[in-house]
């Protein structure tokens, strides 16, 4: 393995790297009601999170479990597209964090990985809904690790560094696997390795995003085969 | 369900409940050492446990890992039974409590129980601990949480509160699963429910504990079997 020799913990960002919260979200809106642009709703959603953390991470919110960000920016999100639900719909779809469907590659991959390499998450989702969406899709982590074990979202430091002190490494041991380039790129200021890998269709079909390589990560990979086979994990 | 209609969490204690740390200490000390007394040698290091624990509650120590704990009463242990090994044969026999083998119902009991509840530990052990611990064994949980998140041992009830926090419920709505009855008093002072699990042979089968029932458990239960039993956790 001339990559990595040296990596030993494999810590996965979720949203958009292992899971489609673009494809699900917008299914679950379209049945819900009929008449708002889904892929759109999805979008606007997702746009609330940096600075829903933001908040959070400035001090201006105390520490706020990230379902409660999201049904902050749910609120909000209803009004603008003039969406009226009931408040058991609203909690009802607040927690379609927790059922977002993994892309096609990732239960292979990561049972591929796991066999070399200890894998766990390193999320802004809170606890119980990378516990949730886990059991929901069978999704075969080694530890569920998240902003709110550290109290700190990513970007900030503690969140990257308490994945090296949890498994009682060094921060060249750990790497990030991550479909966004700001996510890696704090990562790896703060001495861990990194793998980007292509999400196109993160924000929607419709809207695909450039999955370009940036030189500084050590791997770039299509997707989660592809990442085991760059690691030399390859079936028996 | 009549006896618990509106239990949501099972929270595990581990080490004794889960696992049998004295069976694997003894036996891998005896590989190590023909010369010495294993099953006592097993008994001492787990005395050193709970003093341990009280040194980082009391504010003696900052806040310590238990992998960190587990090496200090060695070495006091070491020394008593006069057993010399190398740094490297000391580092690996620390981490022999990662590798604890659990008790022979555990793995169907809490494939039944997850059908029907979210099954989490609730130890003392380290998150890398408990990580090794369930990929060594294939133990199914759903979400492993430790005294570690909380930065509270049990029984603080930081550890017991933390659990029900995590999962946005109320403590009526978590049950402990301990075969300790003061880790289930503490975990009953806070509001959850209780259930003992009797493991007789835990201290060793040559000195096997009473097991008798405390009436003021919800459940008594024999193993994680009949606990799943009594839940109405049936094999479809």
């Amino acid at each position: 393995m001339a990559v990595a020799p040296d990596i030993q913990v494999l810590a996965f960002d979720v949203f958009g790297t292992v899971v489609d919260w673009h494809g699900t979200i917008t299914r679950e809106v379209e049945v819900l009601h009929t008449d708002v642009n889904a892929a759109d709703f999805a979008r606007a959603w997702r746009a609330g999170y940096q600075p829903a953390m933001a908040r959070v991470m400035s001090g201006e919110l105390g520490w706020t479990r990230l379902d409660d960000l999201h049904r902050m920016i749910l609120n909000n999100v209803l009004t603008d597209f003039g969406v009226q639900l009931t408040e058991q719909q609203c909690a009802d779809l607040n927690l379609v964090w927790h059922r977002l469907s993994p892309w096609p590659d990732v239960i292979e991959g990561l049972q591929l990985l796991r066999k070399s390499y200890t894998t766990c998450t390193l999320s802004n989702g809170n606890l119980s809904l990378l516990a949730n969406m886990a059991k929901h899709s069978d999704i075969p982590w080694d530890l569920i690790l998240s902003a709110e074990v550290f109290k700190a979202y990513k970007p900030h430091p503690d969140a990257y560094l308490g994945v090296a002190s949890v498994f009682d490494v060094s921060a060249e041991n750990v790497m990030l696997v991550a479909a966004h380039h700001d996510d890696l790129e704090a990562a790896r200021n703060c001495g861990l390795r990194t793998a980007y890998i292509e999400r196109p269709a993160e924000p929607g079909s419709d809207q695909p995003k450039d999955v370009s390589p940036v030189a500084a990560n050590d791997l770039h990979c299509t997707d989660f085969i592809d990442l085991a086979t760059q690691l030399k994990c390859l079936p028996n």
